[in-house]
Formats: structure tokens, C-alpha cells, sequence
């Protein structure tokens, strides 16, 4: 049975995905007391804070998908030294409304495959 | 007769955006040699290099905006520490195919306005 529930963010939306094949062998790989669960965001809209006081359906899936699991990985490629804009789009989304940031106090992680030299690393810090 | 065109974007979505206010401050306050346009991303899918072989018109009229452009500004709000998950897929639409970033040679501007405290500065550098 599993003890612990994963729910991970495949930042690419390509096809051929080298991040989701990445995402496919952590799968496969996770010790059995982790469940993956794949979050996904392809069809949310471009987020803007109008949405706060009624979130449309697919955000709402996304908040409780993040709730529903005890921590999150993000599998991303690095676009322009930074994630993928519709993944940030999504991080957007599920930081909203006010004051119920759906990642506060969830443990997460991020991981990413690419086929160029500087990997998947964003901004340096 | 303008000497200069600077097409610029407006990072938040929302209705009320005080960015947006700012943006047509900025307009009316540029010195005449200065034509302002702006370039919208609203409509823009999110990016996937499936795409990279044939851009949709909505990506290619992004493209041949900036192109059409001396500089391009940003008038952006902060969310979580970067710019809006939607002007981040814009910049991915617009840096891509490989080899034909629109933003190469560009020069480019960032200003954004916030009612909160740390403004709207993003990354630290």
C-alpha cells in the first residue's frame, strides 16, 4: 500500500517529450511506497486574478489534485533560463486565490532531462 | 514622425490591471519620437515545440509584431517571484523556432507596478 502520494508536473507539452519519458521511468522506478500521479495543466486558460472569486472547472481540478497529494515534482525542461511558461502558468493558478497557495507546507522537487549542455538548469542562486 | 516604434506588453490579464494603467501613462507621456504599440499574447495556445515546424497565424502575428519593432518593454506585474506564467509563454512563442529568436538584437525594457511592498521585483541578481 502506498504510504506516500506524488503528484508530478510534466513541464513539456511536446509529444515526444524527453521530460515525460523521464517522467515515465521515475514512475517506473518509484519505490512502492510512492503513488505518481500525473497533475496535468494543458487545457487551463492564461490565469489573471479576475478568476479569483470563481475559478472555472479545470483550475479547481488543479487545486484539489495538488491537495490530494503529500508532495509534488516537477519534471520540466528549462525554456529561456526559466520553466516553461505554461507551466508557470499553472504555478500561477494553483498559488491563488489569496492565501490559499495550494504548494504552502507541501514538500516538492524538481528534475529535468534535456539533450543540451547546460541541462535543464534555469536561474542561478 | 515617430523615429522610434516600441511595441510593449502587458504582463497581467485582468481587467482592472494596474499595469495596464501604467501602460497607457507610459503611451501618453512618451515623447513624440516614440510610437507605442501594443503587443497582445491573450490568445496565444500554450507553446510545444510540436509547433516549431508550423506556428499557428496567432504566434506568427506575435512574431511579425516584434519584428515590426525598434524595442520591445515589458509592463509586467511579479507572480511567485517571476514574470506571468502568460507573458513567459509569449517569450517562449516568440524565442522560438531555434535560430529565429525575435528578440535577438531587440533591445528590451522591463517596468511594472504593484500596490504591494516589494513591488514588482522578480529574481534577484
Amino acid at each position: 500500500m502506498a504510504a506516500y502520494k506524488v503528484g508530478y508536473f510534466v513541464g513539456s507539452l511536446a509529444r515526444q517529450s524527453l521530460n515525460r519519458k523521464l517522467s515515465k521511468a521515475l514512475v517506473q522506478l518509484a519505490p512502492p511506497e510512492l503513488e505518481m500521479t500525473e497533475i496535468p495543466f494543458k487545457d487551463l486558460p492564461l490565469y489573471s486574478y479576475d478568476y479569483d472569486a470563481d475559478y472555472p472547472p479545470v483550475a479547481r481540478a488543479l487545486k484539489r489534485a495538488i491537495a490530494d497529494v503529500d508532495a509534488v515534482l516537477f519534471v520540466t525542461p528549462e525554456y529561456n533560463r526559466s520553466i516553461p511558461g505554461g507551466l508557470k502558468n499553472a504555478i500561477d493558478w494553483a498559488s491563488r486565490p489569496w492565501g490559499q497557495n495550494s504548494f504552502a507546507r507541501k514538500p516538492s522537487g524538481v528534475i529535468g532531462a534535456s539533450v543540451g549542455s547546460i541541462g535543464t538548469r534555469s536561474e542561478e542562486h
